[in-house]
């Protein structure tokens, strides 16, 4: 994390800075302003809403240290974006205008509430970091804004993309401002009505088909289902409504039991972004967008608010370790939108200097046509602080294991603990407390539901702790050093053997994170040629797996009753290393599988 | 054969003609005399050439019987067409007035060649069976047009969607017009070349990434790329090329041993209607589209007469079996776009009287928003008796099967033959010549690649019949009879191991049927409940699968070291029927399975 937390601030944030300026994203709001638009507008119809997953991820970075440069590339920013916001509060660049399509004339795939929901995330992390500021201030407009046009009364419909519901609630939360939950719960009660046109992808493509309420499991597009969910989880919570959080508490624990990938991604199909069947997982093609794992993390850790079951902390980490850490490049230069488990054939390097006309691109990108990607990993990677801890009033929770400072607030006062460790890499953990109130602090740790044989060793003592969450015995005071350590020998996981691309295949995992086979084009045996022929085993250097060399004869037609017989194995056993699935493809072309054949 | 053509006579045609004339299909082109487009314009861009492929239906069909009603309806859609080509021949409902983009002025999406095509396979198949009339006509005009605006000097580019490309060379081949040849060469040239703009897709998409002579197999949209081969291949037919027939028999070997499925569906891909990787033939949301069997099917059949191997034989007659025949409902109003190889969940029933604005409908609809797989199916089956058999001068070739008479002409003259079979219900086939010159006729029989065991009985003689040609020893004289007997017990085949989705499953085939385990929604147990226990039996009322139930359980996260032993199996054995995959999903809501998992 600390690493992807530097790379981001170094490099991630200004490389979207960079490409939303040089495509002209950032500058269709100066086109709006000097009546260029629409002959200059610039990117998709979304376009605004990655300016402002940019912002936040600038509020989020400036929130964890200063930094007067991007300060002021802020601030300039939301200057920029001021002027285009009309006397209504309505502010997007794609509608409007004369030559352009009229407001709110396209809720299917017009995304102005989508572009208004990330305003509102932007705002919610100004606020959070820094206060009340211009960006807060234009945001509140749009809110109220939103509530004018889409209140009681008003047009009653939703956007084609879940985002404003979610924001809207955090937001009124942080400014006191009931109306905009109110807002959201309209919002999240007329989903689902069939409010919205039916489409080529079918309405379970912007989950218009089934209300949050009566869903039973995520469908449609990934990204709108995970964000949707999430602002059913936040309204539950507003409402200390039990029937709507069982609700989604159902919908997620069915779709992490047979919708997501080991890695933690969601969504099968490239056609539509969108889940699959229960079980229809096939490696080869998962999508698996970086953004739907971004929308599980939201979806996740406001359940473990919500439940307090450390499940759902784990589905936080899996996902931040193989999804959203896969999607960068180690020079923080380039992007995996969609995150395959098995390329079969060495990906094709995309040019540094030009923009991916395809999402589906072979290798990490610099940019997209559709970037919504990048610019989400950099607003998640700087916001990361805020999935570690957490406090009941009394205990404080440890979510997430990072080096660094934590502190939390409890009612005996604060406390600030400091973290020492190398984890993922290695699994001892230390915390030492340096701050604690005069009774103590009571600490409460999340043991992996991997971690089987953990132990806390407090005073010196080790006793063995369960997965699940694992209080310490006593109050904690100043001085105190707790060491949590988890086992890390690669494991072997098998799939649920309903899910037909993962037969007779064995996964590697290591901590949270998931291992792959990853073969250089320059290398002998691409991984299809590869077989398991042993357990794995861990070395200074990291894991490694037996195999065995398979050589394929093709046959003329590749169905029949010999066929399946027809590789030939080599005796020979040789090992070749496991690595992090979120490291592979950094070295050029390369085919991986992170699912291996057995025998 | 006989049914499903006696069906498309019946109904299917006038099916199409129906859906065409109530959406405004075929009105179209009245509102364009009428000065009525854009405003009225109905369908997608591409909808005349589904009107045209109704022509060629009903062309075929025309040939086949006489039908004075069918006659005149025939007549009375060419005369509304002719009223809208130019005068300088370009005719097109979609480009062109004003209101409307101009001609030519997006060749990747427009189809206006494409169109075209067909057009001319519908003059095809009205010269063929009918001799020159308006249709022919105004398809001269057509093809003149093109050769003037695409020709040397002209237009360097080619079409998004191919088909001009082997209409074009059929056409010209029938009027004995050489620059129809010339113009194909052209676009066969250009296209791989990069004409045309990149896309989403990737240029793949339709073929413009490689050049057809250089393309080492078939890859993007599996409809553009088949047809595009036929070109080719008529091509080096016409030019007596070498190189560029092996290079589209080298590609299309490597697409059947590596991307295609046991039903001889081509496409893996729902994202772009296309081909996968090399073996990557997923069953859940295999795509497998009706067109793209059948342009195999123009493929192959074509390689069959280009090079002689009755390998190719068995592809057209696995497509047309298991493909072609798969898309029409039973009753012939309503249509599989898509041909998964397995229904997890019971597809939904689509309303009969509602056009399917989905190409992947759960369940065989009446017609699509894109509804280019009926038009294709009603003139395929029109047209299955150019199909059956061929001549090279001195022997009668038999490459498909179905009972009914069958002439052929030889240097020695006609030859008639009458075939009595109930194939493939009944592995026996029966040939009496009733016509044949003095010298007596030659007769070769294709034993398909999966008969092994075949016999041959002539003048009462059986003799074995390896698979490949069997050529009857003697030349045969009126009254003589020969049998042909294949063997018709029920096969389990395998799959080569490098498809991942199909490791530890079997699939069962009797004669060149594929067959099917279906489990309608009312029955105990859906197919992803059952294990198949012992080997097929064939019983009277057809084969039937010794099975096991399992129940699985669901974990809360499902994969691990111990998932994969958690299905309970139960230890009593019972039989399922295996039926033809054609007749899928004719009996309501079902889950269905062509592979079935083992142990």
């Amino acid at each position: 994390w600390a690493d992807l937390q530097s790379l981001n601030a170094s490099t991630m944030i200004a490389h979207c800075d960079y490409w939303m300026e040089r495509l002209g994203w950032i500058g269709n709001f100066d086109a709006a302003v000097e009546g260029r638009l629409p002959d200059d507008r610039r990117g998709r119809e979304f376009s605004d809403s990655d300016v402002y997953k940019l912002l936040e991820a600038m509020a989020w970075e400036l929130g964890r240290q200063a930094n007067s440069d991007l300060e002021q590339r802020y601030s300039a920013i939301v200057a920029r974006i001021a002027r285009v916001q009309e006397a209504d509060g309505y502010l997007n660049t794609m509608f409007g205008r004369p030559g352009q399509a009229p407001r709110y004339s396209d809720l299917e795939w017009g995304h102005e509430l989508y572009c208004y929901g990330h305003l509102m995330q932007a705002a919610v992390a100004r606020a959070r970091t820094a206060g009340e500021d211009e960006l807060v201030r234009i945001a509140r407009r749009a809110a109220d804004h939103v509530c004018e046009v889409f209140g009681e009364g008003g047009i009653e419909s939703v956007c084609g993309h879940a985002e404003i519901e979610p924001a809207l609630i955090e937001f009124g939360r942080l400014l006191g401002e009931q109306r905009y939950v109110d807002q959201a719960r309209l919002f999240l009660e007329r989903r689902g009505t069939q409010v919205l046109e039916d489409i080529e992808f079918g309405r379970q493509y912007f989950q218009d088909d089934v209300t949050v309420r009566d869903a039973e499991v995520l469908r449609g597009h990934a990204v709108r289902a995970t964000y949707l969910l999430a602002g059913a989880i936040d309204l539950a919570i507003e409402d200390d409504d039990d029937e709507l959080l069982s609700a989604a508490e159902r919908q997620m624990r069915r779709t992490l039991a047979r919708r997501t990938y080991i890695t933690g991604g969601m969504g099968s199909h490239h056609e539509g972004e969108s889940f699959g069947a229960d079980f229809e997982l096939p490696s080869e093609r998962a999508y698996s967008e970086t953004c739907a794992g971004i929308g599980s993390i939201m979806a996740n850790h406001r359940l473990l608010l919500a439940t307090g079951d450390s499940f759902f902390a784990d589905q936080v980490e899996r996902a931040l370790f193989n999804v959203v850490a896969t999607s960068p490049s180690e020079d923080g230069r380039s992007f995996f939108y969609t995150n395959t488990l098995h390329r079969s054939a060495p990906g094709v390097v995309a040019a540094a200097d030009e923009v991916s006309p395809r999402a589906a691109a072979s290798l990490r990108a610099p940019w997209f046509a559709v970037s919504c990607c990048p610019t989400n990993v950099a607003r998640t990677v700087a916001s990361l602080g805020a999935y570690v801890a957490m406090s009941d009033g009394q205990a404080v929770y440890l979510a997430q294991y990072v080096a660094g400072e934590v502190s939390a607030e409890t009612e005996g006062g604060e406390v600030i603990l400091d973290v020492d460790t190398s984890y993922p890499s290695e699994g001892v953990i230390s915390f030492t407390v340096t701050s604690a109130p005069s009774g103590g602090a009571e600490l409460v740790l999340r043991v992996p539901g991997w971690a089987g044989g953990a132990t806390v060793q407090v005073d010196g003592e080790a006793s063995s702790a369960d997965p699940g969450w694992a209080r310490i015995a006593r109050r904690l005071t100043v001085g105190d050093r707790v060491v949590l350590t988890l086992p890390m020998a690669t494991r072997v996981s098998r799939a649920d053997q309903r899910i037909d691309g993962l037969r007779n295949q064995v996964a590697f995992e290591r901590g949270p994170v998931v291992l792959c086979v990853e073969r250089l084009a320059s290398e002998e045996f691409a991984v299809d040629d590869l077989r398991v022929a042993g357990e794995p085993r861990d070395t200074v250097d990291g894991p490694v797996l037996p195999v065995r060399a398979v050589t394929h004869h093709d046959a003329e037609w590749p169905f029949g009753a010999a066929v399946g017989a027809s590789p030939s194995v080599e005796a020979s056993v040789f090992e070749v290393p496991l690595i992090p699935y979120h490291r592979w493809g950094n070295r050029g072309p390369s085919t991986m599988r992170v699912w291996m054949p057995v025998g």
